[in-house]
């Protein structure tokens, strides 16, 4: 895990407030609460999202403690879809730990994560920005809508890849686009740097998605916390199962498996095809491409240690392997 | 359904425009979105909520435009959390017709409730008044912390009455109460006139949950589109149920029927206990006691065509019989 000292160096003090602030967070009425919210926001996630929001927020003339409610709030949003997300998925496990869903009932968990919208909104509120509200009700629109969407497309076999695009744009990439322009916003930097800021935001999202779609065929099962070929197994067709649909358009396991028969040996024969195939080279070098344009994007703020930073969130995000 | 014109006469204008904002949210990006949005609001609810918001919002200096979103966003907000209970319930059928989690998958109902949260969201927003921003997420909190203490403390026979009006006081009176409040916010009412108007609010929402209580021993099947005694083969104690077992602590078929053993005789009883005594007569009383203290409330604000609707509102929540 990173959270690293380098990565975020810029802002590791604020980054400490806002795990305080989460922390707060965890101190609900009821114990039974307490104890869901700990499980839930403890999981440890990279935090890159808030990091991106804060460091987002040293190009304008503010530099106060506004930003860290809103570094918070994003990170909240965050964990309150994976909640949510998980309860969908029927998911057993997260990044090795058991997911809300598994320990305490359905309806508990799918309340649980408005529970956690809601204390996302109200962090956001505490900016005393409308226009920043406005952008984080934006956000969850296109958060939901890339996951209904994701959702609604299930064993669907006609989808193409721009429609992925489109999916993971507002799945994944909305948030991070949000954490770039709320840290301009609540920071008051200039227009330009507000688009730039988003355009990078979007352009990392989009990159981190696609790793995280690779690393669901080449992840390591401890680590990910989740089997191989989970989401092709969940109906769900991301750009390695796509290409290689692609490519073999009239004969393929990606097919068969979605014809709900042998569906262990029709996955086994998908993964087995995906990774013998340059697929993956081809997937991680679309992830290259969203970071170079993301660094490219940089280019139009001024240099500094939180550009920089940002700079290395890039590379970062097309190098994990977890 | 009243919706009428004679209760809600004073704001019959505005509450069109509510129900066109609430129309041109059905027209989403997909198709199907589009379905499963003009399925959830068209089920004829009363508009009780954005009618107390629109009224509220007649006893301060502002009396524009801003308070047709505000209503809205309530009615959806509303709308929302009854798409999330649905999904925890597993209902089939509300007011008649079929659930949206019977109609599409849970999944992409969990999110579809997200969706519409980020639409209400999106229209408090617009109000542009960070305050009732505030509002909303500390309602959202309230509503989500009361259905959750249900769900944790379903099947749990040590709850009090006290419990319960703490949990009906955040997952239903919050939302009336923010509908009197953000009215006078909204409209730029005096301190003294916000307050009240929370407090009428809170009261009348506290009424309505008790004859909604009511209304599962005794109601329509057909009209309330659920079986008599849904709430307590739930596992949830409401008001009557509660009081049976107050009244029979030792032996009580209440007891018996958690104990998850020949549940439908047992529901029978406890139905049949509950309706062959005083305990629903009890269960009004309560009830019009938070009506008349709503209507004390309405007394400290000046004499209106919206005061007296507000009146009969009260009066009308603890009159309905579906």
């Amino acid at each position: 895990m990173v959270r690293g000292a380098t990565l975020y160096s810029p802002v590791l003090r604020e980054l400490e407030q806002v795990e305080a602030t989460l922390d707060s967070l965890k101190r609900a009425d009821s114990p039974r609460l307490s104890q869901m919210m700990e499980h839930v926001l403890s999981g440890g996630g990279k935090r890159v999202r808030p990091a991106i929001a804060l460091l987002a927020g040293k190009f304008g003339r503010y530099e106060g403690e506004l930003l860290v409610p809103l570094a918070a709030s994003i990170e909240l949003l965050h964990t309150a879809t994976l909640v949510h997300d998980d309860v969908i998925d029927h998911a057993a496990t997260r990044r090795g730990r058991p997911t809300a869903n598994s320990l305490y009932d359905n309806g508990a968990t799918v309340m649980l994560g408005d529970y956690m919208f809601a204390h996302a909104a109200e962090l956001v509120a505490r900016t005393g920005n409308i226009d920043v509200v406005r952008l984080f009700a934006h956000t969850l629109m296109a958060m939901a809508g890339g996951e209904l969407s994701q959702d609604l497309s299930a064993y669907d076999y006609g989808q193409t890849t721009v429609e992925y695009f489109q999916r993971i744009g507002g799945k994944t990439a909305s948030l991070f686009a949000a954490a770039g322009e709320g840290g301009a916003i609540v920071s008051e930097a200039p227009q330009p740097f507000r688009r730039a800021l988003r355009a990078y935001g979007e352009s990392v999202g989009l990159a981190f998605q696609i790793m995280d779609d690779i690393l669901d065929f080449t992840g390591d099962e401890g680590e990910m916390g989740k089997p191989i070929g989970s989401d092709l197994l969940q109906g769900t067709l991301t750009l390695p199962s796509l290409l290689l649909m692609e490519r073999y358009p009239k004969d393929n396991p990606v097919r068969k498996l979605f014809g709900r028969r042998d569906r262990a040996r029709h996955l086994a024969a998908s993964i087995e095809l995906i990774l013998n195939s340059d697929i993956l080279d081809e997937c991680r070098s679309v992830a290259a491409d969203f970071r170079d344009r993301a660094s490219r994007t940089l280019a139009e703020l001024p240099r500094s240690p939180a550009r920089d930073s940002l700079t290395e969130i890039a590379e970062y995000v097309v190098e994990r392997r977890s």
